[in-house]
């Protein structure tokens, strides 16, 4: 195992303090916790915007803990949900008596935890919301989860939701463009390598050296096929054919483009991929309205990628271009 | 060779094309040619900003083509220099009637072309500057260089000398003080791993499993010493004790700090090793102005990371924290 780390036990805290360090005016960890909030948390009648999950996907979730983003992360061990106790705390942290709302990815354990954690925040008062994201279209009911996963598509979830927060919008409403994005988002992935957990020390599968896995989850979890590696371009379309045949778009929509690296694979394939989408895209007359290319939602040093389409109208647009001061998506 | 790639031969101009596809209103690229420029140049009465260089450290070079930082990018083939003609491409399209300023990395190969590149443009009228960063601690002369090899240091020069040009500054004043940054800022970097080349298909160096180098170049150049892999913290130790003995930091003297990822390495271990570098600075009285986390200046999938520390004033503060709106350095 080749990694830069101290203790594999003590990882995620290196990394917490590593990234306050890095962003001492814009986040804090409440003390004792693996909990990232915004620095001026909680803001006052503002609705506050609860993510996290397992750690290992950075820059999710702290990474998007900002004006205009979330409000808190709630970093679990690597790849492992983050416990009710710790959820409760950052929902606590960040109520400014607006409300909370939960942006959950759909795992077993991440839908359970935080569900607890609403429990417990709705026992002392607060309003608390939750939403789940499930945009995979690769399986349905796989390693860890029921129905579809939630992946890189969660990004968009927490760029729209913020920026309906911080525009003074109820929880109700800021719950409704939340699931509006949810049911506008797809995404589906691909890998050429696993990744090794570091407390784990070896890789939780194999692939040969002239395989590839498509549709494989953000932990390795199982996809459609394993197959020869192909052309970025063929890789491409797969992936973005499967999203369109899940998506009903029509010539005239337009979307917004995210291709987001799961870590070890160079921004280069990363833009290549991109050109053959947008090509795609162009053919079948669906406008692109912006692009984000980039490691969003990663999987520890996995090589590959994968390929997020969300269809966008007005309000979307108007959202997802709002100033977002979060450190790994600014606006 | 595992690699979301089309024709080796063409990764270069597909990602190209693809970049420009994500970042439409922002950058073109010159017909028939790798250079990226910003869409609105040449900008009238301002200092037109070069740089480039071999391709696969991106998101160097084309990621900072942006108002307030670069106005043109030339991409060379994959760790290869750009040729003169291209180069003198790029000086045409930017010149603005205010001169021109090539930030050149210290090769011999780019320094030998962007200098004949200036000579043609020099021909044609235009007036053109150059500075050469030096930032790599880690050895004097080694493959592809004479002196001191140009890293991630680069970026901060872009930055700086990028926000004093759009101020409207001189060429003489945008060359001053992107030779102050270089004088200022220090670099040096490891590896875990090497990088497969996608026209060579095959890694240029090996490092056993248990082996990591210090100091080594972002081609995989050699560094100054092979060895076991060391916890992070230690690896951070190393790294910042030889950069801050080339340096003459006082305490109470300030800093911006950059840990950049050489490709394949998770985001949290380079948090885990900013944690470390804090704590050195601190202990030392040295004050971190700001700190930027992620992958400035890869070399393609390697694993490993560099350390940069850029002494500011507050002149060189100022223009560190100006607007920028190159797609992968928003301030």
């Amino acid at each position: 195992m080749k990694k830069i780390i101290n203790d594999p036990n003590l990882v995620v805290q290196d990394m917490l303090e590593g990234f306050v360090y890095a962003h001492p005016n814009e986040v804090k960890v409440l003390p004792n916790t693996t909990v990232v909030v915004r620095k001026d948390a909680p803001v006052s009648n503002k609705v506050g915007l609860v993510s996290g999950g397992g750690s290992g996907h950075e820059p999710a979730h702290a990474g998007y803990v900002g004006a205009g983003m979330l409000d808190a992360a709630v970093a679990g061990e690597v790849f492992t949900s983050p416990t009710p106790d710790q959820v409760f705390e950052a929902i606590k942290a960040v109520d400014g008596g607006a409300g909370v709302l939960l942006i959950i990815k759909n795992y077993t354990g991440d839908v359970m935890n935080f569900e607890m954690a609403a429990e417990l925040a709705e026992a002392e008062g607060i309003n608390v919301q939750q939403v789940i994201v499930n945009d995979d279209v690769a399986v349905e009911d796989s390693s860890f989860t029921t129905g579809r996963r939630g992946i890189a598509g969660t990004v968009f979830v927490h760029k729209i939701a913020g920026a309906k927060a911080s525009q003074g919008a109820s929880l109700e409403e800021v719950k409704a463009v939340a699931e509006k994005t949810i049911a506008n988002v797809r995404s589906i992935g691909m890998a050429l390598t696993p990744c090794i957990v570091p407390a784990a020390g070896e890789p939780s599968f194999e692939l040969n050296e002239n395989e590839m896995e498509i549709g494989i989850g953000i932990h390795g979890e199982p996809g459609i096929e394993r197959k020869a590696i192909a052309t970025a371009d063929e890789i491409a379309t797969e992936l973005t054919e499967k999203i369109l045949d899940d998506m009903n778009l029509s010539s005239g929509e337009e979307v917004a483009v995210m291709i987001n690296g799961l870590g070890s694979t160079p921004e280069m394939e990363l833009y290549v991929v991109n050109k053959k989408v947008h090509e795609i895209l162009k053919d079948k007359g669906i406008n692109v309205y912006d692009t984000f290319v980039g490691e969003f939602m990663t999987s520890l040093e996995m090589a590959g990628c994968s390929v997020t389409l969300l269809k966008v109208d007005d309000e979307l647009k108007e959202l997802l271009d709002a100033e977002s001061k979060a450190p790994a998506f600014r606006k």
